[in-house]
């Protein structure tokens, strides 16, 4: 329990010093644009040397879903203490993860409150799981989605070469 | 392992990105002043929020002394995945924390190559020290000292009210 704290509350600061940062010198919208994608190229750089140390000892994976299983159990349990409660995917390449309580939004009070202040905490670990897949060899796009706190969907659309 | 892993690629995408978003803006000198005491004062609220968590259940200190030791043995060993190789004390509120293969240090090569780079990637956990003391009710100055990669002293001096 104190190890997840110790992310969580680094992580909260560093959403909060990107944003306390931007708006001391920049204008509203474009802040907004740039903070997201500062956290997002943070969460890419981590996850990238997370899956690194995580599949040293790994056997290969056969497929796109394999990797994807490995990511929802062993990977999100490592970083947020849990698994992803639902992985669906369409066969084409687009897979929607679903924590129905991810760690970095407990603090908030659930529902529907504080949802416009969701997307600054999801950034970064939208850019984690892009750079664990990225050094997989999937390229992809990963975009987030809460409709009701703390539950969480996160959308992979892995990026054919 | 891969825990402390995250804790340490995220505390060295802190440090990156602080001071390259100084860079972009200040003179050099003023910028390390800042850079520094942006990152203590981030360590210090982690501190502040994690000492809560972990002394919730605790039976009370007796004396400052218990209070450093509870430091360095449960709370060094939470954060960083060891314990305080040494402590010494003056008996006279100054307290010597000596780590010899402290976390944040490892990445880099041991010896003298990197020393002068160290300052900055201590400046965190000197805030993390003094934000766990100034929760448990002892106001602290707390410097760092290297002078041989990973090892490293932490230097407390209790303030007397």
């Amino acid at each position: 329990m104190a190890d997840d704290a110790l992310f969580e509350f680094l992580h909260m600061e560093i959403v909060a010093h990107v944003y306390k940062e931007q708006a001391t010198r920049e204008d509203i919208d474009k802040e907004r644009v740039t903070c997201v994608s500062t956290l997002e190229a943070m969460g890419f750089r981590v996850g990238q040397g997370l899956i690194e140390r995580f599949t040293k000892d790994c056997p290969t994976f056969k497929d796109d879903l394999d990797v994807m299983k490995f990511l929802c159990k062993d990977f999100w349990s490592t970083v947020f203490k849990k698994q992803i409660d639902n992985l669906r995917t369409n066969h084409q390449g687009t897979y929607v993860l679903q924590d129905n309580k991810f760690a970095l939004l407990t603090q908030f009070s659930s529902g529907k409150q504080y949802l416009e202040e969701a997307p600054k905490y999801l950034a970064f670990s939208c850019g984690l799981i892009r750079g664990a897949l990225s050094n997989l060899g999937l390229e992809s796009v990963v975009t987030a989605e809460v409709s009701l706190m703390p539950s969480c969907k996160f959308q992979v659309v892995i990026q054919k070469l």
